[in-house]
């Protein structure tokens, strides 16, 4: 689609708007227009928070979490458990993680999986700097909470080898059926799995304690 | 949901963000994890694109559309019909019947629809300007091209009494069966007016013209 818009200005909006994720064209011109019909305080809130965020955002310098300040809020948290690090992929995951309340160690932003067919190799993800976590720091366990995917394996397989000379403990996520789901509609390679890697019943007892 | 972002930068954008039509919170962090993602000049063009184009992009004197000058490059176009206006809701739906490449005239864009609901009464809109046009230019012919709705269809009830002192033409678009559309699947109202409404065979060959 090619828009005429009577104006360079919109078009450039509409142009920059639709190269976010997700928005295409039709959307991003919707949303310039309503930016057109609301105050002009609006639109210079919305531009000046984007670039003010770009500008002023940094990465934890120990877990690369998003932060403003050289270490993150979560790192300098001294009641936190600073033994036990949940190595995630983004920063995303971090706020999945924090909003079940259930873990309170530190995290390992990894930016990203191996994933050779995207060209991501070990060396474009923070997996060095974890390893010097574990070498310079006391860590007694390294919970692995990557997406369940094949690249996810193969980093968490990655991971574990690299930890392999350290005397840490590496976990990782229990994997089998969904909470209130039915056996009906959970896929067969999960539900396989959760046949395989079944538990014994009085182990979930003390998951209840 | 109430995010806790580490950042209280990163917390601004996506509140700001999330203030867009169809954007939640979830999108909106999203699209600033994106862009926090991107080199800083990304994050800038972007701001920068909504802030100047909410204060540079004004409105025609004329027909109201988005214009950067006076009046817009569609109304100061000498090659178009300037006997002929066709009556819009909005700037969008110029873009919509400019796409067609089938109507040369100018426009009126009135910026809504009456609808006492809404509170949006005649006022409220571009038809005291519409009539202005018509006592003060030679006008030929009104096309009514208003959504066909209830609001719709009132407003141009509206403007077809308001219009009745002056010697133009006032016609309505064409309504009726969509183009490649099934009968199986056309609503029964539409299908209904397509029957009362029907026209002679003939007619379609002087069309194809």
């Amino acid at each position: 689609m090619n828009l005429h818009l009577n104006s360079a200005f919109l078009e450039n909006a509409v142009a920059e708007l639709s190269k976010l994720p997700g928005i295409g064209e039709k959307t991003a011109l919707r949303l310039a227009l309503h930016l057109l019909r609301q105050d002009e305080e609006v639109a210079r809130a919305l531009g000046e928070a984007i670039i003010k965020m770009r500008s002023e955002v940094r990465y934890c310098s120990k877990c690369h979490n998003i932060s403003e300040s050289e270490v993150c809020d979560i790192c300098s948290d001294s009641r936190r458990d600073s033994s036990i690090i949940c190595v995630v992929e983004s920063v995303r995951d971090v706020l999945t993680i924090e909003a079940t309340h259930e873990f309170h160690g530190l995290y390992h932003v990894l930016g990203g999986v191996i994933s050779p067919l995207d060209g991501i190799g070990p060396s474009d993800l923070e997996i060095d700097s974890l390893v010097d976590r574990v070498a310079q720091n006391e860590v007694s366990e390294i919970i692995l909470a990557l997406n369940p995917t094949m690249q996810g394996d193969t980093t968490n397989y990655y991971i574990f080898r690299k930890l392999a000379p350290f005397d840490v403990n590496v976990s990782i996520l229990a994997r089998g059926l969904s909470i209130g789901n039915e056996l009906e509609y959970t896929d067969e390679i999960t539900l396989g799995r959760s046949i395989n890697n079944r538990i014994p019943f009085s182990d979930t007892f003390a998951n209840k304690d």
